[in-house]
């Protein structure tokens, strides 16, 4: 049985709770990381952590523990749940930090200072479903909910625009459909959970951060397309130019990066994941020595269940 | 002890607590609603129930009973904890529902359907400290931060602009300082939890329902006007205009209404708290047969504590 | 054989065409006009020309002859094609007037002067289709385009806006889908050549003519709404304040109103054609002496073909 | 007298037209494109079809052909029409495709498929008496409507603030007035068919695309520079930052380039076309084999009327 | 010789200074009114230093004396300087109130607290040769600089927009050219020292002061709508609009109010001034039983230069 | 005594007045400049010269004297002026320049063409009491009021929005609070008055000017940052990515550059000076001979009164 990280203690995940009285519950003002593994290594946890701890101060959070604690901690939870995973899964770490009870609920709630959480569980729960998608592609869903998160840049709790979002895509037929957000200007912001990258002409391009998060996968796909001598511009894009695109994909820590294959049904291209993605994707396979596609391919093949009873997936 | 309903069970309020795998933990879209009464009556639930439910359609949280035995519900959770008041307090109920974990998270915790807590804790604990207010008066603090909600009229916990908002407004020295944010073009919207009222030549201004909660108090207030025989306007006031009011107060269904006496410093009028105020808190006291003020006053009286241990104080 | 009026003379309607060289094709900036008959009477042909000759003045086009011209024009135009009609038939008169040839162009095009061109043809190629829809409701696609033209309240052919709005409602399955664009704040704007009411409690909310066309069907539910003291607001409405109405529905010249039954999938009140709107229609139905609803579904039922051959269907 | 190719068939000029029906007329939402040659040999072929065949997917309109057969029957429409040319004429070609006739119209326009129309005429039309501005400047009127166009990297016909830009522009005493449009923030966008670069300190600056069409001419300005060692930045630029250049001037295929020498009546620099204009001017009528300037002064010499009768000149 | 009220003494008028040390001169937040006579009469004197010491409020500057004995001190220099003015003359009176000089200057400047400054010269001097426009009309050019005030409700120094704006109006021929600003969202705003009045189907229209100044002329005419049993209707309207009105007039309190009798070149109505509008000014000219235009037209035949050789002229 | 130049004469000092008819006085249009010496050598007077020179242009504003005559001119005042320096001070030299007094003022004031004047005080009026922020560090107060400057790039007196926000960061406690705007869309703009930097990982960061002014002593920062191979990229920057630095600072004329140690009371790094800002305040003492830091500390030692008299210091 899995256990979890809370508060100083270890809890069965079904006790893995935060109080109704807690800011985090109250306000959405939890700040958050999500790590995976690859081949049951942690994957750029330093540049999780590093962001974690921003978030922290932006928000003026005291910190729970200092960084370096808070990175042993990660381990010793996953070490302490490893025996629970099979051997061909990879680590899906969760860590939730508020700044605790609200100071007027201490009756009920006695609590002191912040509210840690980590939990380690299955990645392959977070991306059922999508090995098909590697092949087939996504059709991004360009809603008419704009972006208006005050603070893109911090990964936060508030995200009712993403909940919006994703509703509007689900009703598109199919599962194929994800939601892409513009910014409140129109310009292509983010999916939800996702970054966005589009090709033209063998060149990259992904907005700027002022209206999205830096995704740490934005990050490192910039970083390969730098080793690939891809040349990448960061900036701002409108609807119409995402259509233009050559190519286009989202990217994510779970699952690394997905082809859009068409916008609101028009295909981009021949309507197949482009050359350019699938020479990144080589690229990262190769580094982190794991094949996205075929891991995630595997686990869909294991499951019984079919996948989507609830509509709104989380993806990050 | 106070017991707490959580979906379908009775729980001690300290084991009221939301899974961090649920949607309203991870996205902030869980749907409330905060109650007080008068009199140990609760007060306009009719009202409060029709937004939750409102709130739930338009974010298609399933319905998790009918309004009439959400009614019952709430009459039921006080009445189990009536005991635990003294003969002095009044109910602050509190009803969250959320659409329930995520579906890819169903091993870890298996809960169907929608999430449904409902509590009930003494109205003193949200008011503390709020007594001294009415005779002094708040000084509203316009921050930085805008009002970026893109759900203004839905009470909901995806409330990031809110805390960054108190926080700003903490900077300022003393306890008199509440937030009040302007929209995304520069007009008056709402503090965090309370909406404003202005006062001209003896006619009352209040913003417009697009940019802020449409509040129940403020409702309220706007009726007590009309009553009163006061004319209100119901638009978009810029900062200057708030400055040149001769009144202005905030609303909040905890407090009814608190006077707002200066502006970043500038007092309003003669920096005291204004008579159409005073009117409308006499008639509202009438009705209710409650002196908010004496009511408040009373409780910190009574209380051991100094109030404010956290400066970010919940208000609704 | 119907005859189209087209710069002085009668031409066959399939004949009815405008130069490439005319600054109405060119720039999209011809202003037009689209009537409709009830019991083979034009109906409110005074309030089209005025709203005709007002685009002309503010798009600086001549005048093509004086406004009572037009209106015998406009009959003769008829008279001339009315055998062609049966005798249930409504007619349908477009007028279209363009600054004619630019001056660059005059060796291929030499006309001098406005090109003006007034046809009448079946109201029911217009409404085809649309008979079951006042049983069934319609649901309006809230589409990411947002409405950018310049000159709302002109009714002139530069509509890109419509067109890509169509294109996105188009997206979704089934054939009761029209599009419905927020403005450039994202408020409630208007359908492609609809506009949009709301209902709440028995009272009735249609956005202010800043940012839609200043529809004359619109005008004239305005009117029945003062008839039958239903209490009407122009403002400015959001999206959730849409979902929010227990009815909503679609004003057009050629199918006079049809119910708006869902908002992207989400149910308004019941999910059926509401009261309010089913007042408006009986006291319209009587007022013209035509059932619309009937009219509009016995021409459905003559029809042979399906509909919806083009998915891009011209609403006014 | 020169033919027309209007939907598979060639037909005089004079009948080059589209009916009232074609969602082209009724929507403003033909797509189009003109080139012009040098030296009888058309310029840019590809990147202009590239543009056409972009805009069409973008607006989903079916392609008439393939992009080779476009191609081809450009040359074929040249090539019958070539006789009507005088040696020293210069070809101008236009391209227009819309969707067709709306499905409702079918029984009036019975065409199925899109509407193509491809001419060829002389390009002195285009750009009579623009020979003296070569020498004189323009005075570029920056004018109040601002550049709404929801679709401004494809080249359509929805050109309402083109059209209102240009008659506030013909307010000013002169022929040297040409409108210069602001995009909806304020910033310097695009003239009405034509891009701006502006030059300081000899680095050139230009409008990035999110607010102007991407221009041809524009493109290959910016490779001039590059040839010529000339840096170009691509950005947002005020309205002050434009009055602060060295030198400005317009783009366009029909003419090349024309130096701005005022803005809003504020000369630059020294009032007269600036050193860099003229360098580019020098390499492109190089590259082409054509002296821009003698060759349109040659035309304006032979020209027997005076130009300008009607205000609004079409530019490209 | 006229002598002016200068920080407690009197001055000739050509000693009128202001320190360049003052933050009036330095930061341009001098607060100022206008006033006028009516027959040596001052007109809402209470209503100009009502306004006048509001401003000072909001920006925090110190009452250099009680609001009363401010308008005695504008009695005393109105009777120092009456001798100075012939029969036919009417008062205008300048108060100006800034911070004094900045702390950093006390060396160079040793004035302590607020500077005022009060003087009294010829109505005629600001009114020069707009006898004409009474009959005329004015010609309203609606500049691309908007109306970017961050207070727009305070009559202040920091007047940047309005030189720009009067700067592109004198761009056109003649000089019955004023400027009319729009707003940031591109509505009508006000002209450059003068509110704007539409009038459509005998209604009246006019801007809300979110987006100009309050103006006293304004309130003014709204009451004298009142009496006269016009409609009038405070909002905000578009250029379009303001075209499509069939008449327009300017109001401040140096003339009244003047007849717009075309927007950018186009006539309103039929380009005269309207009868709405001389039923106001008839209404007006009883009530102060001064006729505006004949005391206007009688100074304009005094004078002896002609007007205009500054054509940055101040209208307020 | 020191004197000044104006309009041709040289008066005392306390004589440097500007008519209450100057245009200047009422529109807040002056364009102005303020140097600095460093050793008794004006520093970049060509740049400062320039950038007057360009306000003129914009404003239309007559040109005084050639340019290089208002370099003479400078040198004279300063010249004239230095015997009242003390051996330790630097020369503050202040250049104003107005349209002169407005035309319907000829009566009051005479005086034909455009208003100069040239002061020249010590610079340590103007810092005084800034030495200990070198060590200290400022705390930049990010204010609700927005940079809403219709012309940023030029310096001018319509100075509203930063005694606006002077006032807002007034309201902290302490001297060490400068105020910091954002634009209108909430990017970081500037100071009042000084330009703002921003270094995270070693870069530097500075927002583009199209929303501040573009500062001298800004340029001169990049000018460093070059020689000193730091990058620096000029951007739009949001508020939290401000919080994110790991250094700020702002820059001015009269003290180079003083460091922010933290925003809205948020340390930046470890709330020291860091070592980015240091480096390059080395370079520029270096450069310069003169020890920025201790200079001011000296002075400020020398200082018999305390600063801060009045809260609304001129910074540039």
């Amino acid at each position: 049985m899995r256990t979890v990280y809370l508060n100083g203690q270890f809890v069965p995940e079904s006790e893995a709770k935060l109080s109704i009285f807690d800011e985090g519950s109250m306000y959405g003002s939890t700040v958050f990381e999500m790590l995976r593994s690859y081949n049951q290594q942690h994957w750029k946890m330093d540049e999780h952590l590093d962001r974690l701890y921003w978030g922290l101060k932006v928000l003026r959070i005291p910190e729970p523990m200092p960084k370096q604690d808070m990175a042993d901690l990660c381990n010793e939870v996953t070490l302490k749940n490893c025996g629970e995973f099979q051997s061909d899964d990879e680590f899906r770490l969760m860590i939730n930090v508020s700044r605790g009870p609200l100071g007027i609920y201490r009756d009920a709630c006695p609590q002191k200072g912040p509210t840690l959480c980590v939990s380690c569980f299955p990645l392959k729960w977070t991306v059922a479903g999508m090995g098909a998608l590697y092949d087939e592609g996504l059709n991004a869903v360009v809603v008419n909910q704009r972006h208006t998160d005050c603070l893109p840049n911090v990964k936060h709790r508030s995200r009712m625009p993403f909940i919006l979002a994703n509703q509007q895509a689900a009703q598109m037929a199919g599962l194929r459909n994800w939601a892409l957000l513009l910014d409140q200007e129109g310009f292509v912001a983010e999916g939800t959970g996702a970054n966005v990258f589009m090709v033209l002409n063998d060149q990259l391009y992904t907005p700027d951060p002022n209206h999205c998060l830096k995704g740490i996968s934005r990050d490192h796909v910039l970083g390969l397309a730098q080793e690939l001598d891809l040349y990448a511009d960061v900036g701002r894009y409108n609807y119409y130019e995402l259509i233009h695109s050559d190519e286009a994909f989202f990217t994510g820590t779970p699952f690394g990066a997905l082809p859009i294959t068409s916008i609101d049904g028009i295909p981009l291209g021949d309507g197949q994941p482009g050359s350019i993605y699938k020479k990144i994707m080589a690229a990262w396979d190769k580094e982190v020595r794991v094949n996205h596609r075929e891991q995630i391919q595997d686990w869909d093949a294991q499951r019984h269940e079919p996948v989507g009873s609830s509509p709104y997936v989380s993806k990050n």
